[in-house]
């Protein structure tokens, strides 16, 4: 018997689900909620459900586990703990300095109804956050790092969306590639925002619109750009359409460190991903941990969890028997 | 309270240990046990104990986790089974074909004695192991990577050394730039033994030796050589001391695969380690995980563990709220 998901929300990462779990035997597509008229909302799987998300409870002895594929801004905050009372869920929350609150109603609702719920899944946070875990139980004294990119920020782009006279918009966050050589040779250098990332914007002006206003506002955004070194190049919408169509990420990790009597010698470690498509190397990540909500709810495990709480053999499809031959 | 640490065996690892202790605030090292007259070993550590193993069981009070130290080809598979039944234990038994029946002769001692026993700590496997571990959950259809290096191998360093007319040697495995860019790049390529590493060995000979026969003696040695590209540098004991006399090593775990509906975005996930000690890190790796052996058996779990079973969270001394909030 395969762990039935459902998915609620069918935008990208919601796709990207559905993807993920053609590539896994041991689980199965059950059905999709969304906030759409269901009629016209169209899928790829043949005979899981699109329903909506009004009728999600009538549901819930069809789904093992139901993935939130909402925003963090405002849809998760509500749905987390709302859809752990019916299911075990997990979600990608990612707005990192609400992560306290976020758990604590999603802990107090899930321990009410007996469910476990797994958030915070994804990248980052996710395996950018395991990585700093790992890093830090390991070499406790030491400086941590983090890079993202290159890839596209979504909320960048939309910002310079905004702006009068812009038709489309995609921004790329870059590592300074001086930066990261630096920290990679254990120099445990003290880097600015200015210093670790530039910001490069891909532009499609209205006609007629004035471009040096544009690449002004860009440039002295504040938060978004103004602390950054940033390049704006304007492009056709052919070529937009042409060379940034996809949805790139990535970045790396780095923790340096020292051990020895007198801390004498120097370690880095790394971890890095390189990812075509951040929405669904994300819902890849969401999968396994939907397999390990699934199975820790068997074990009698309930609450809110992070990717920190739940033990590596709980992702995999496999025995520990196999895991311990074929991986250890 | 602090954890209670011993430790078993005072060669680099134990030293490396006991240096690690230094760096983590919530353990102490409590005593050394070793084979050796302990009268004869000088620790570092004030205020710890140094006893004969012969009289490790009456010190079974007076210690939270025992850290094995022996080596795997002979000493951890004796050791383990008999010393949980005194102690939580960890070890880093390294022999991969044989943790399968390490972890079943662990586990059944373990399991009657009431204690945890996590074994095949340290890198490789340990870190490695989980690195790969993740990657296979996340991109379930792949390829894996391991190539390891630049480091000194102790094993081909001992097996030149066993060559007639050789003095001293040190012998670095380095993994092979150009591979190591293509399983990058995602090409997936298949690599021969030969393609993934070279090895380099710096070798001190006797005075007189037939520096040809030595170098074709090497070169040719089966399993260890023969399949490699080998360079020999012969060099002076004072060259050897001065450039050769650290134990560095690392390498990198690197999982490429796809995903989408047609498995048409690519991803490159990579760890990697770059290390001045290779016995310290491990140690480090060690102590994080006498931590999480300590904290599993006060809360009721006995048996073996590797760790793939270890929830992520018991590796840090800090507690759960604070670990979500800094590094999630």
């Amino acid at each position: 018997m395969s762990i039935r998901i459902g998915i609620l929300g069918y935008g990208n990462l919601g796709r990207g689900i559905e993807c993920a779990v053609k590539q896994n035997d041991d689980v199965s597509l059950s059905a999709i909620f969304t906030r759409r008229d269901p009629s016209s909302v169209k899928i790829l799987t043949d005979g899981a459900g699109v329903y909506s998300v009004n009728e999600i409870e009538v549901h819930k002895d069809e789904i093992d586990v139901m993935i939130l594929c909402g925003g963090s801004a405002t849809d998760l905050p509500e749905q987390t703990p709302e859809y752990v009372k019916y299911f075990n869920v997990v979600d990608s929350f990612d707005t990192h300095a609400k992560i306290p609150e976020h758990f604590s109603t999603v802990d107090a609702a899930a321990k009410a109804s007996g469910h476990v719920g797994i958030i915070s899944v994804g990248w980052d946070p996710g395996m950018f956050s395991l990585n700093r875990l790992y890093a830090n139980a390991i070499l406790t004294e030491g400086s941590d790092y983090t890079f993202w990119g290159k890839g596209v920020s979504q909320g960048h782009s939309d910002a310079i969306r905004r702006i009068d006279g812009v038709k489309d918009a995609r921004q790329y966050t870059v590592p300074v590639e001086k930066a990261l050589n630096s920290v990679r040779n254990g120099d445990n250098p003290n880097l600015s925002t200015r210093e670790k990332h530039t910001r490069e914007c891909y532009v499609v002006a209205e006609e007629g619109a004035d471009l040096a206003r544009i690449e002004n506002e860009i440039k002295t955004m504040p938060n978004y750009f103004a602390d950054y070194n940033t390049t704006v190049h304007f492009i056709s919408e052919e070529e937009l359409k042409a060379h940034h169509s996809g949805i790139p990420h990535g970045g790396s990790v780095i923790r340096t460190g020292i051990t020895g009597w007198n801390g004498e010698n120097k370690h880095v470690i790394e971890y890095s991903l390189k990812l075509d498509s951040n929405p669904e190397f994300t819902s890849s990540v969401l999968i396994a941990y939907a397999r390990a909500a699934y199975r820790m709810n068997k074990e009698g495990q309930i609450g809110c969890k992070t990717v920190f709480d739940v033990a590596p053999a709980y992702l995999c499809a496999q025995s520990g028997e196999y895991l311990r031959k074929h991986l250890l």
